[in-house]
C-alpha cells in the first residue's frame, strides 16, 4: 500500500508541479445561482487545467450552500477529476477542504463521508480536539490529511499564535524558535501543532496548512517539521507572495509545498493559461532558489 | 429582532427543560444502512420526544456520510422540527452540531447553507481560526452558535489544556483560577477562548461547548463567563454525571446550561419516557442546588 504523500509526490513528479488548483464555485463566480452551475463551472476548471495540477481542492462549503444538489455535484466533480486522471495516465490526488473536526463515531462518520461516500483521497482537519479527533482520517495510509496549523486570515492570530508553555525533551528544547523559561519552552501554539502532528505522523499521510501570507510562520514550522507537506494558501487574491513563501517553507529536496490557487485561475480569460504560467513561475523560482531542484 | 439566547431562554421556560435532544443517526442505531432509515429514526425522536426538548441538535456527520441523500434527509428533518413546534405552539430552536470553522467567503457559505439553505437557528463552531472566522454566523443576532471551548473527549487536553500566557488587563488579571508571572497570566487555552468568547458576545448569540465530563472546567469557564450559555454534552453515554455538571455549570439563575443527550434516549424502550425522566432529573437536581429556581 502507498501513503498518502507518496501518491502526491508520484503525481508532482508526473507533472512537475506543485499547483493545487482549488475549485471554490463561490456564488458570485457562477453564471447562475445554482448547483447545475457550479458544476460547469467545476468541470471547465477541471478539463483545462488538470495537466498542470499536482492535485484538486474541492471546498465542501461552496457545495453545501446548495444542500443536496451540492452534494450531488460535489460527488459528479470527484467523479470528473477521476476520469480526467484515467485520460492523462496519472491519477490526480484529490483534497476535500472540509475544516473537519469532531470526535468518536462522530469523526468516523465524516471520513467515511470523505473517503468512502465522496471519495477523496485526503481532507483538511481542524486540531482543536485533539489526537482522538483525526486517528479515524489516519488508519488508512492511502488516505491524507492537512492539519489546520497557521492559517492565512487575519483572525489567525487570535489562538494560533498565542504562546503556549510545554515541556518538550531535552533535544528538542534548544531550537531556534522557542525561548526557555525555568526549563519549560514557550513556543506560538500553531507551533506546537506542527510538533506534534509530526510525532503523530507515523504513516506520512499527515500533512500542514500554513498560510503563503505568514513567512515567518512558515520558517518556524519547517524547522520543526522538516519532512512534512504543507498545504499554503493565501497566494494571489490573499496578498501572498510566491517567491517569499516557497523560499521559506520547501522542503530540501524542492518538495513539501502545495500551492493552492483559485479565483488566480478561475477568472482568468484562459484558466489553462493561468494554470501553466503559475505552473512555470513555481518551478522557475524553485531553481532559482537552489540549481539543484 | 430577538436574540438566539432569548429565543433559547424562552423555550426553556415554555417546556420547563434543559434537555437538547441529539439527532444522532448513527448507522449501528438504524435498521438499515440508509438515509431513508436515519429519516425514520429521527422522524421517530422528533414526534415523542418534542414536548420535552430545549432543543433539537441534529449532528451533521451522520446525514452528511449518506451523501446526498443524507442532505435531503437532514432538511426533512428540520421541516419536521418547525411542524412539532408549530403543533406544540412553542418555537424549539435547532442546533447544528457541525463545528465547522473556515475564512472569508467560504465561512459565509457555511453560515449560508446553515442558516438559509437548512434553516436551523444554531451552529456549533471551531475557534481555532479566530474572531473573523466567527463572524459571518454572528451577524445576524436571531441566529446563533456554541463555539467549541473544553470538549467532552479524552484528546481534548492535546491543545485545549495547554497553559498560554496572555497579557489580560489588570481587572481581569486576579482572577482565583489564573497564576500570575511577570505581569502575565498564565491560564489553559479553553478559558482564554471562553474569556474572549465573551467578549465577542455583543449581540447574545455566542455559547460555549463544555464537556459535562469536565467538572473543573465547568467552574473555571463559569467563572469567567458568568452569563453565557454552555451545550455540556458527554452526560451518558461519555460518562458525565449530571448532578456534577449541573452544580458546577449552571448560572445563578439556574439556567445557562443546555444537557445535549442522544442514546440516552434513543435505545430507550419508550423515547418519550426517557426524554420525560431526564427533563424532571435536571430539574430535581436544579432544585437541590438551590431552592430559588
Amino acid at each position: 500500500m502507498e501513503s498518502f504523500f507518496s501518491f502526491l509526490e508520484k503525481r508532482v513528479d508526473d507533472c512537475s508541479s506543485l499547483l493545487c488548483i482549488g475549485l471554490d464555485p463561490h456564488i458570485s463566480e457562477l453564471n447562475e445561482p445554482s448547483a447545475a452551475s457550479a458544476l460547469d463551472f467545476c468541470l471547465n476548471l477541471v478539463k483545462h487545467t488538470a495537466r498542470y495540477a499536482a492535485a484538486f481542492k474541492p471546498n465542501a462549503a461552496f457545495f453545501e450552500v446548495f444542500g443536496a444538489e451540492g452534494w450531488t455535484v460535489l460527488k459528479q466533480v470527484v467523479e470528473a477529476i477521476n476520469q480526467e486522471s484515467n485520460r492523462l495516465g496519472s491519477r490526480i490526488p484529490i483534497i476535500l477542504d472540509a475544516k473537519r473536526g469532531d470526535i468518536a463515531s462522530t469523526a468516523e462518520a465524516y471520513a467515511k463521508s470523505a473517503f468512502e461516500t465522496l471519495g477523496v483521497d485526503c481532507i483538511t482537519l481542524s486540531p482543536y480536539l485533539g489526537k482522538d479527533s483525526i486517528e479515524p482520517f489516519i488508519q488508512n495510509q492511502e488516505k491524507g490529511i492537512f492539519l489546520l496549523c497557521k492559517t492565512s486570515n487575519s483572525g489567525s492570530g487570535d489562538l494560533q499564535d498565542l504562546l503556549v508553555t510545554i515541556d518538550y525533551r531535552p533535544q528538542t528544547m534548544d531550537t531556534e524558535s522557542s525561548s526557555m523559561v525555568n526549563g519549560q519552552s514557550s513556543v506560538p501554539l500553531y507551533e506546537h501543532v506542527a510538533k506534534i502532528a509530526q510525532t503523530w505522523n507515523t504513516k506520512n499521510n499527515i500533512g500542514l496548512v500554513v498560510g503563503a501570507t505568514h513567512v515567518d510562520a512558515l520558517k518556524r514550522v519547517r524547522a520543526v517539521a522538516p519532512n512534512l507537506w504543507f498545504l499554503a494558501p493565501g497566494v494571489g487574491a490573499q496578498g501572498g507572495e510566491l517567491e517569499s513563501a516557497l523560499s521559506a517553507g520547501l522542503r530540501k529536496d524542492g518538495k513539501g509545498m502545495l500551492i493552492p490557487i483559485s479565483r488566480g485561475i478561475s477568472r482568468a480569460e484562459s484558466p489553462a493559461k493561468a494554470a501553466a504560467e503559475l505552473r512555470d513561475s513555481m518551478l522557475e523560482i524553485r531553481s532559482s532558489i537552489s540549481g539543484n531542484w
